[in-house]
C-alpha cells in the first residue's frame, strides 16, 4: 500500500528543472477585450489556449481576466497586425473594426473566423438585410434611405412612425431611433454620416433568439431558443429555454442555422428573432458569441464561449442540452448614482444558486457590469432569484 | 421602439476617457502557482477578485491562466512579503511553505487563511494526527518512530508490514512508504531527515473524501462524501456520490465538519477518509482546494475554487448541492513516452459530456496534467465516459 494526501497540487519544486519549453499551446487572438473576451478567456483556460487580445487599456475586462494582450485601436491595421502576429486563428468580439483592415489581415494570410466576408454581415445591417432578402430568409420590410422623400414613400405603404437604424456602428440601443414624422426623419438624415435602414414599427408578442455554433470544418450545432427581454434597447433579461411552442421553437432554429451557412459564420453567431402575429422575422444578427448566450455557461453542457473556441479551432463541438428545466440570465446595469455593484458583491452572493459575473468595468450609468445566472424548475421562479441578486448589486 | 443588436459586447471606445480608477477590487494572495491556484484563478473572474500567485517561474498554470504573480520561491520570506503586499487575504495551494514564514507573515499583519496554527494541519502529518487524537476523532493506530526498536514494538502489536509517512513535505505517493521488515526500517530511518509517522497497513473497503468549507465568519457548508480511487499512491478518479449508505455518509460529513472546527480551519478543507472493516478513519487532511474536489466545477452549485474565495473573504459561502445524479472525475497523467496529452485535446473533445481542464503543465511520466469531469445518470456511465476521454488524452 502506498497512500498519501492528495497533493496533486503542490507546486512542482522541480519546476525551473525540468522546462523543456513550454507544452503544445494555441493561442487565439481577439479583437476587442470586453466582457465576451474575458469570459472567452475563462473558457479557454482548461483548453490550454492562450488568448490574446487588442484593447485600448490595461485595465479593459479581458486583460484583467488575464488574456494577454496587444495596447491598440481597432482601427489601426498595424495594431491588428500586432494582434495577429503568431497566432494560430484571430476572432472579433465587437463589430466595430473597418472591414478593409479584416481584408487585409486575411490577405496577410492570418487565419480570420469569422471571415471578412461573413463577418460583414455583423458590422453592416444592410448588407446582412439584402443577403437574408436574396434568399427568402423572412425580414420585417426595409428599406435605405438617402432623402425624405425615401423616408415618405416607405411610410406611405407602412405608416409613421418608422425605426430607423444605422447600418454600421450601432450598439445597445446606440444608432435606432423611432421616427415619428418627415421633418424628424430630416434631421436624422442631416445629422447621420451612415447608410439609414429604416422598418415598419413592428407588433412584438416576443423577442427571441437562437446561438449557433458552426466550426471551419463545417459542423455545426444550435442552442435551444431563447427569450430576451429588451428595456432601452438593451437586453435585460434571457430566459431558457423560451415560453413557446415545440414548433415554432424548432422553426426558429431552422432558420438560424440557415442564416449560419447563408453568412459562412464560423464560430457563434446569434439570431435574434421578433415574433410578430404574422410570425417570425429576423431582427438582427452577431457573429460572436452574445449576450443572449451568457445563459449557456452555467445552463448548457457547452458554453458558448468554449464553443466558440472549438468552432473557430475546427475542434469537435460540444453539446448545446440544456442542463436544467429553466436558466434565467439578469443582466446587471449600473445604476443611475454611479456606483459600483462589485461593492454590494457580499450582499448578492449570500442568494442561494445566483451564479455571479462581474466584468470588471468602471461603473457608469447604464453601462451593462456583470450578469446573474440562475438554474432551477421554473422559469418564473429562476427569473425572481436572479432579479433579487441583480436587485442587491444595482441598489443594496 | 427602440430595439437594436444587443453589443453589450462591444468595446467601449470611450474607455480611456471614462476611466476614474479600477473598479472595487479584492486581491488574494496565493502561496503557490500550480492548478489549484488555476483553477481558482478561473473562478476569480467573475467574481472580479484579483489573484496574485508565488511561482517559480512565469509559465506556471496559474501564470499561464492569467493571474497576476511574484517570482519567488516560497522558502524565502522575502518573497512571501512581496506577494502578500497589497493582498486582502493571502491563502496557499500547496503545504511546502516554511511554518515560521506563515507565522512571521501573521506577525507582519498580513491576514492569512487558513491561519499558520490551522496550516501547520495540512502541512504536518504528525501535528495532525495528534490533534484529532486528542479531540477522539477516529484513527488509524499511529505512532512516531525515533528508532527500529519503536518500529519493532509498534509492529508486535499491529504486524509488518507498517505504513511510514514522512510528517512533512510527501505528495501524490511521495514520502509514503510500505515498510516490510525491521532491516527496511532502520535503512528509511538512516535515509530520512523528518519526522517518520508509522501506521498499521489497513484493510481498505473504499477511500472516501469529504470538502468542507468553512469561512473566517465561522459560517461552514459541506460537500457530499466522495470514493476516491487511487493508483500508485495518486489520485485517479473521483465518484459523486460516494456509492455508500446514507447514515455512513453523514457520519463522514460530520467528522468533517468536526475536524474542520477542530484544526480551526478557514477556506477549503478535504479530509480523506480510510472505509476499514471498523469503520471511518481520518487518513490526511488538506488545507485547501483539493483534486477529490475537481467534480465541483461542473458537479455542485458552488465549485470548491469559488468556495474557497467565499471562506476565505467572509463572504456568503455558496451551495454544495450536486447537480446531476452522478458525477466522476478522472485525472490525466502524463504517458510514459512523455508526450503531452494536450497535443491529443481534439480527440478527447470528440466525447460527448467531457469536460477537459488541462492544466498547461509541461508534460512528463507520472505528472498529472489535468482531469476530465463527466455528469451523468450512473457513477459507471460517467465513469466510462470520463476514462474514454482521458484514455484519448493521455494514449491518442
Amino acid at each position: 500500500m502506498n497512500t498519501t494526501i492528495d497533493q496533486d497540487d503542490v507546486a512542482d519544486r522541480d519546476v525551473a528543472a525540468a522546462v523543456v519549453g513550454p507544452p503544445s499551446s494555441v493561442t487565439v487572438g481577439i479583437i476587442g477585450a470586453g466582457q465576451l473576451a474575458r469570459m472567452t478567456q475563462q473558457a479557454a483556460v482548461g483548453l490550454a489556449v492562450d488568448i490574446r487580445v487588442l484593447g485600448l487599456a490595461r485595465d479593459a475586462p479581458a486583460v484583467r481576466a488575464g488574456a494577454d494582450y496587444v495596447l491598440g485601436d481597432p482601427n489601426d491595421l498595424a495594431s491588428l497586425r500586432l494582434l495577429a502576429d503568431g497566432c494560430d486563428v484571430v476572432t472579433l468580439d465587437h463589430e466595430l473594426v473597418p472591414p478593409e483592415h479584416l481584408r487585409a489581415l486575411e490577405a496577410d494570410g492570418v487565419a480570420l473566423a469569422p471571415r471578412p466576408a461573413a463577418a460583414l454581415a455583423g458590422a453592416d445591417k444592410l448588407h446582412a438585410r439584402r443577403l437574408m432578402a436574396a434568399r427568402g430568409l423572412p425580414l420585417p420590410a426595409f428599406d435605405v434611405v438617402s432623402t425624405v422623400a425615401d423616408a415618405e414613400r416607405f411610410a406611405a405603404q407602412h405608416g409613421w412612425p418608422l425605426v430607423a437604424k444605422a447600418a454600421t456602428g450601432g450598439y445597445d440601443g446606440r444608432g435606432v431611433w423611432t421616427v415619428p414624422d418627415a421633418a424628424a426623419m430630416a434631421r436624422l438624415l442631416a445629422e447621420l454620416p451612415v447608410d439609414i435602414v429604416i422598418e415598419p414599427r413592428l407588433t412584438l408578442e416576443r423577442e427571441l433568439a437562437v446561438l449557433v455554433a458552426r466550426s471551419v470544418t463545417g459542423e455545426s450545432m444550435v442552442y435551444p431558443v431563447v427569450e430576451t427581454v429588451q428595456r432601452d434597447g438593451m437586453c435585460r433579461e434571457v430566459l431558457a429555454p423560451a415560453p413557446i411552442e415545440a414548433k415554432l421553437a424548432g422553426h426558429a432554429q431552422s432558420l438560424a442555422l440557415q442564416i449560419a451557412t447563408a453568412v459562412g459564420a464560423t464560430g457563434v453567431l446569434a439570431v435574434e428573432f421578433f415574433l410578430t402575429p404574422e410570425g417570425l422575422v429576423v431582427n438582427e444578427l452577431a457573429l460572436r458569441p452574445h449576450n443572449s448566450g451568457h445563459y449557456t455557461i452555467e445552463g448548457t453542457t457547452c458554453s458558448q464561449f468554449e464553443q466558440h473556441l472549438r468552432a473557430i479551432l475546427g475542434w469537435p463541438l460540444g453539446q448545446s442540452t440544456l442542463l436544467a428545466p429553466a436558466v434565467a440570465t439578469v443582466n446587471v446595469i449600473g445604476p443611475l448614482d454611479g456606483s459600483d455593484p462589485a461593492s454590494r458583491l457580499r450582499l448578492a452572493l449570500g442568494i442561494p444558486g445566483a451564479h455571479i459575473h462581474l466584468y470588471g468595468k468602471s461603473p457608469r450609468a447604464g453601462r451593462k457590469l456583470g450578469h446573474v445566472t440562475v438554474c432551477g424548475r421554473s422559469l418564473s421562479g429562476a427569473r425572481e432569484t436572479a432579479r433579487l441578486a441583480v436587485a442587491l448589486l444595482e441598489n443594496g
